[in-house]
């Protein structure tokens, strides 16, 4: 196995640089896989516990057998420099079948590590806030896939064909009961008072790791937490927004169609907080 | 470019034998293509113009652009024998971007053509006719997509771990307001007297070719068609039902769950319209 450590070098599939993807890949044929993306950072995955303990849940949920952590942290070391900051994805989809939907008896999934670089978002973001659209795609209502990160994504492909405008950082999902949910790739929080809201994602939706970790990490902001189900009328009128993911962090939001708020600092609190 | 005809040959990519799919590509990355499937006989295609049209009409939905009949074709004539009978699958995605869902400034689909055995079923499928189950998994409902037959299939992979037992040829799949929608690999009729029912599509499913041509052929037979939305209660009283893809043509329904119907002439009588 090649032991290249070049910047050239984008991916590793099952542990090879020479390895490929076939067409019977169940993953490329049905989406029949799970993905993480977070920051490596000194040779490092940034909360690696996490993101490895949901890739585990997710793919418990569609019945894949998750490769172990070591492997793919061997892959990441593999792949990724020790000095470099970048951004690491990993795929793990079924693995390869024959044509047809019945599970083969035997599966064996495959993993993919790819980096890619890390987006120089604009400056004005952290220190400002985001704009965001109110996307005309909407999030079909599927209980058994809801809150996993699948390899069925085209609904947030057609979301993000709605705007081209550079000054829109993402855009929201409502579900197809006119839910808030979530953004194209961003997770949603609003502030009401001490009240801290993030849409249930029990119906549709990614629940990312940086969700996660704010929703623990509140208590320490004096903000009480809340996971409930909320439409577009109540996140107008709340104190504060904030989009989160594992690549930037948070980032207040500054204005929805109509709707603007005044500069916050809550953004920029949870920001300090997910670093520490 | 390789020239290769062998058994052992089983897909081309974008026209060789020796391209790969790149973990980058959006087909794989995020369900973000469209596929087909049908039967190659004496080198050619089974019902190709439908067929065509119908991937060109699915890739318009997702903006992709599908390539030229003439490119397929000579796909199918270099990966198919002559003398062969084998199923053919389509796949185009939408091809290679970077991270993120943004679509690349230029997009160069990627174009796969893969080769299957031809499924050697029960002589007694076609005689008798087949049982069914009712899958658990539900369909959501999702109008930006529905009847598309699109890479993000998750749907139909759950479905169909769901049941172990080869008596059973397929699952009914509901929608999830518990309209009968279709089979994980098949659309669904049901006859009421002179009239050959078909759920309606605009919510969810697939609109599969082999439908297509029965909703057009049922005059023949002095049926006068109907799409409509109905629920498992109707399906239940209806004379006949049956179950069409472009592999088999059509099986008749002798039983599904506690219900069974005594041997109709339905789906023979389909079948050799659909062969003529």
């Amino acid at each position: 196995m090649a032991q290249i450590h070049t910047h050239s070098t984008t991916y590793l599939i099952n542990g090879g640089f020479d390895h490929t993807i076939s067409p019977f890949d169940r993953g490329f044929a049905y989406g029949d896989g799970i993905f993480r993306t977070f920051v490596m950072r000194d040779g490092l995955p940034e909360n690696w516990l996490l993101h490895y303990q949901k890739l585990v849940a997710d793919c418990a949920v569609i019945n894949i057998v998750c490769p172990s952590a070591e492997l793919l942290m061997s892959d990441l070391q593999q792949l990724f420099l020790p000095d470099e900051v970048a951004v690491a994805k990993i795929i793990v989809t079924r693995g390869e079948g024959n044509r047809g939907y019945t599970l083969p008896a035997i599966t064996a999934p495959t993993r993919v590590v790819t980096k890619s670089v890390m987006p120089q978002y604009p400056e004005e973001r952290f220190a400002e806030g985001v704009n965001l659209t109110v996307c005309e795609t909407k999030l079909a209502l599927q209980p058994k896939l809801a809150g996993v990160k699948h390899l069925n994504r085209l609904e947030n492909v057609l979301a993000r064909m709605e705007w081209h405008d550079p000054a829109i950082a993402d855009g929201i999902l409502l579900d197809t009961d006119d839910h808030v949910i979530e953004c194209t790739a961003a997770n949603i929080f609003s502030r009401f008072g001490d009240k801290l809201l993030t849409p249930s994602l029990h119906q549709c939706g990614v629940a990312g790791v940086t969700r996660q970790r704010i929703l623990e990490l509140a208590h320490t902001f004096s903000l009480r937490v809340s996971v409930e189900s909320f439409n577009l009328e109540k996140l107008f009128v709340a104190d504060e927004v904030m989009i989160c993911n594992s690549i930037y962090g948070a980032w207040q939001v500054k204005n929805i169609q109509q709707k603007t708020w005044s500069i916050g600092d809550l953004a920029g609190n949870i920001r300090v907080a997910l670093k520490a």
